[in-house]
């Protein structure tokens, strides 16, 4: 079997690196950060720019991400059977609990936000669909990772130089603390997070589980900590129910037989 | 200078290809529309599936877009300069207006959605964030057209077998009588569309125009026909003076000097 086709692989380095940061860069910086000649990095970037998927600015000479990868995105979320079944669900799930619900799905080692559907109030919220949050430090990536297959080299991502990346105090800071925190996730079959992303804010999340029983996503609430918690730091129960209610639900429709 | 990248323009193909219709294809589907031998269609396959823009279904084989696709759309938007400056002129507009409001740019020969405002009730109503309009049919799309530096190439793409598309009775229908309606665009600096995308639709739209007056974007309301017009059939003059100073106000902020 042949390998991977490598000016592939390089246009897709360019593009993530794209993604990154202040989203605009110069062609030496492009080359330099991935380590190719400035001629090959020239000749990959104008043939993204050909295809629609890199923009050159006119007055600095710098590129950014295009307009036809805006398009594939959006493609993208009309095929994603994940999100197309579970739409329903997560407005009934937003109405019963008063609170935003998001869908996510592992990406390289993150939370991809495929669905979100805004607190059923008047307050000013943004879409976070499109979006990476951290693995560790939300409820929706502990489930994640708590039932990945892969979550050893998962694991070995998210923990670069030793230690977990740290939003808050009460984020947790090592891989023995967050493998504890993941057994605790399958015996009980959700997760929550409190304070760990940042003050104020928590989650609580189920796994959603695809034909075959395999977790393909997980489904969850965030809010504020006061209205999510007890007054003992513990998630309401009434909210876990509803969280894992969903995520039966969206699994039955999926097809995973055994819920 | 060097030629593009055979292998990108290739992949590119693939994505554009299942971003169309029902979004799942085959190997062989996927080659013989490309015209590619199998064996190149499946090593350029399967380095789009080892980065994350492809995915392949278990029980089918069948490959569809991927994850990473949905980040480096809503990147680009996060970079995208023209919907920065125009969200809260935007957000006016709507509230003026009463009509939701799209913010349009060109892409391969379709218009492009990239910001989108609901209409301000509580009516059901879906994101057209990442969608693709025609541009012969919507006012958005027809100030695009009307100021676009390479009209006649893009014109060319629009007309396949000597006529436009047709959504109703009242789209336009030859090159000549679009050609028409694109001059009369640039006299009045404004476009409108009336029951041509769909019968009970309209819509009015100005150009964006940024640094040195170049037209970067449109924008635009869409709505109920018999909101947007007055009983002759004509768009309303104050929603016509409230788009145009929205548009106005957008291109001042992106620096063109001489609105």
């Amino acid at each position: 079997m042949p390998g991977p086709v490598q000016s592939i692989e390089r246009a897709a380095a360019i593009l993530r690196l794209l993604a990154q940061g202040s989203g605009r860069l110069g062609l030496t910086e492009i080359a330099n950060s991935l380590g190719l000649a400035r001629g090959t990095a020239h000749g990959i970037l104008r043939t993204l720019q050909l295809v629609g998927f890199v923009e050159q600015d006119e007055a600095t000479g710098k590129y950014q991400l295009g307009a036809a990868l805006l398009h594939l995105g959006t493609s993208y979320l009309d095929v994603n059977e994940l999100r197309s079944r579970a739409i329903n669900w997560a407005d009934a799930l937003a109405a019963r609990s008063g609170e935003a619900v998001r869908i996510g799905t592992h990406l390289q080692g993150k939370v991809l936000v495929v669905h979100h559907v805004f607190r059923p109030d008047d307050s000013l919220q943004t879409l976070d669909v499109g979006m990476l949050l951290p693995m560790h430090a939300t409820a929706i990536g502990k489930v994640l990772l708590a039932y990945d297959a892969n979550a050893a080299a998962v694991l070995q991502d998210a923990v670069r130089g030793g230690e977990l990346e740290q939003f808050t105090r009460r984020t947790v800071r090592t891989q023995r603390e967050l493998s504890r925190m993941l057994a605790a996730v399958r015996e009980h079959g959700w997760a929550s997070d409190a304070d760990e992303t940042g003050m104020g804010e928590a989650g609580v999340a189920a796994p959603i589980r695809g034909y075959g029983g395999l977790v393909v996503g997980a489904m969850g609430i965030s809010g504020a900590t006061e209205r999510i918690c007890d007054s003992g730091g513990r998630p309401r129960p009434e909210l876990v129910g509803y969280v894992r209610d969903a995520a039966r639900a969206v699994s039955r429709d999926l097809g995973a037989s055994r819920w």
